[in-house]
């Protein structure tokens, strides 16, 4: 049995969901897939790092997540390892880093410059994190391709739901022309509350409480988290090379409960829509708030679902709905970048 | 590069439509995908066969096709070949068997006996029709894996929107649990022409007018064309043995006008709508009329849109849209088959 060694960078929400759906999971990659999957080195921003070549202990890692416990790494670390990240991805003994470290809008950095170190390194890179995939998409393709490494990020849009490799495999061979959809499930939870009769403050607080809404609720509210998806599917899907700046977006702040009282009155719904395709006159990108009617696939789609039509030569509309994911759905696309990996043959 | 032979067998709409995209996506085959198709075979129902070892000309092909002449296959037959389907399928110079011939509901026959004699034989196999799936999907796959050749139906359920391609790869460390949707576009038709004041027969000589419906509705009506769907469901990716028969579909013949009128009157649709899963005591399907309101992704699937949901271990809802399909949407079907043969290295 070929055993695969990965490092974890990043050990929040996504990170700790990943480790135990690994778990749960490693009885059928073994036997469906011929691999053992074994973390062997795990990075947190605030609770150290831990460093074990033999694999840490599963089952002190799963008593540490089931009962949420603080993460204490020093429990499982062997290596006496002290170094900075940068070191620790120079040393890791793996074959594959796992980057979820928070986004940034901005730049995609550091996530962005601690994959291009692994890169160069000649580790394959998976990542949930859409910040490093809008600003690097091209550059780390071509940095693991030059050692004959693969760079996955199928978490980065509508978590785990499938779309870059439904796009690689099954819809290799039609052209893309255009797509739109809901892809920010933030939005759409606040407007959905809305139509309970929240405003828009009210139901930021209700997003909070629920580990939905940030403190700072801008990326979401203002629409750059759409934004980003925007561009990632417009650079990776369609060969652009945008920024979530080119994107321009307008966000939900301008929607007011007397608005969603009005939509409701003629049977409509206000949605964050996102859009991207080619038009006679060149590529066009939008996001902004929208009503839609019951007759549009977008109608239906609430609370923190996401949604994305695809309009393809062979077929006008191909849709994606996902529903209520949860952190294990982001997981899950982890883990399909990992089986897709150890297919390919390069880890 | 390399050469691909194609054999087909059937040549009405669907097969029509796949050797028009096979010409027009020729150039990407080989510039993406480093082949080169070619068909060197062609059989129909009531207009003879071709065959032509040399690949069969392409400009003759399409110039029928496109003035949507009657086929004349002896303009391009080059092998005075005159023997029957089987004598076509034992000796057609072709790696491939692409069969588009009509679906029968209660055996899969002849289809599938073609298969098995051209599995036999040692090619890998395409279909675009339920009947051998349903009927024979272990036996063709075991069958053509004995050689080392594939079994593909991609086009069997939602046209060419890609299910067991999904299945198969970027889902494969997904566990499926049950699955719902609509399975049936000639029916979701139907009911919405209803909606607009007509009655089911009414509704029936429109669907004749446009091609929808056949001269005996009774496949769809009756729910045989969706429960032979969610028999290949359960088989294909639910480890299930089902028939049609075991389905024991409902059809919409007990809808009326009335019950449209009470439903339309409700803020609801009804529609035929699949279903297959595990539940407690066991592994249950059906297909029956259901009403469904504007809160569910069944409500806006209008026309003959198809939709279908699956429920995994790892996200409660992953829905596909498939929007008005046509014959190319089928014929694409066909295509990432034979991608996915090309790729796979045994063609």
């Amino acid at each position: 049995m070929k055993t695969v060694d990965l490092a974890l960078l990043g050990f929040g929400n996504v990170g700790k969901a990943f480790a135990r759906l690994l778990i749960e999971k490693k009885p059928e990659l073994e036997d469906d897939f011929g691999f053992s999957p074994r973390i062997t080195a795990i990075a947190t921003q605030s609770h150290g790092v831990c460093v074990d070549p033999g694999g840490v202990e599963e089952s002190a890692l799963l008593s540490m997540l089931d009962k949420d416990m603080p993460i204490n790494l020093s429990r499982l670390d062997k290596s006496g390892f002290r170094g900075d990240t940068y070191d620790f991805i120079e040393k890791v003994p793996a074959q594959i880093l796992f980057e979820t470290t928070p986004v940034n809008p901005r730049s995609g950095l550091p996530a962005l410059d601690y994959l291009r170190a692994a890169a160069k390194r000649g580790l394959n890179l998976i990542t949930a994190n859409k910040g490093p995939v809008v600003y690097g998409f091209r550059e780390l393709t071509e940095l693991t391709g030059q050692h004959g490494k693969l760079f996955r990020f199928e978490s980065a849009v509508l978590d785990g739901a499938p779309i870059f490799s439904l796009f690689r495999g099954p819809l290799a061979g039609a052209k893309l022309l255009g797509f739109y959809g809901i892809l920010n499930s933030c939005t759409n939870l606040l407007l959905d509350r809305m139509r309970d009769g929240e405003s828009l403050e009210q139901a930021i607080v209700y997003g909070a409480s629920i580990g939905i809404t940030e403190t700072d609720p801008s990326n979401d509210v203002d629409g750059w988290d759409a934004a980003i998806k925007v561009a990632v599917l417009s650079n990776v899907l369609m060969g652009q090379n945008l920024t979530p700046m080119d994107v321009q977006p307008t966000g939900i702040r301008g929607i007011t409960p007397e608005m969603v009282r009005s939509a409701d009155a003629q049977g409509k719904r206000w949605k964050l829509i996102c859009k991207g395709g080619w038009q006679n006159d060149g590529y066009h990108v939008s996001v902004k708030p929208e009503m839609v009617g019951s007759d549009s696939p977008l109608y239906s789609v609430d609370g923190t679902s996401s949604y994305v039509s695809f309009e393809l030569d062979v077929l006008p509309g191909m849709g994606i709905l996902e529903s209520d994911p949860s952190p294990k759905t982001t997981a899950f696309g982890l883990l399909a970048d990992l089986i897709d990996i150890v297919k390919s043959g390069v880890a």
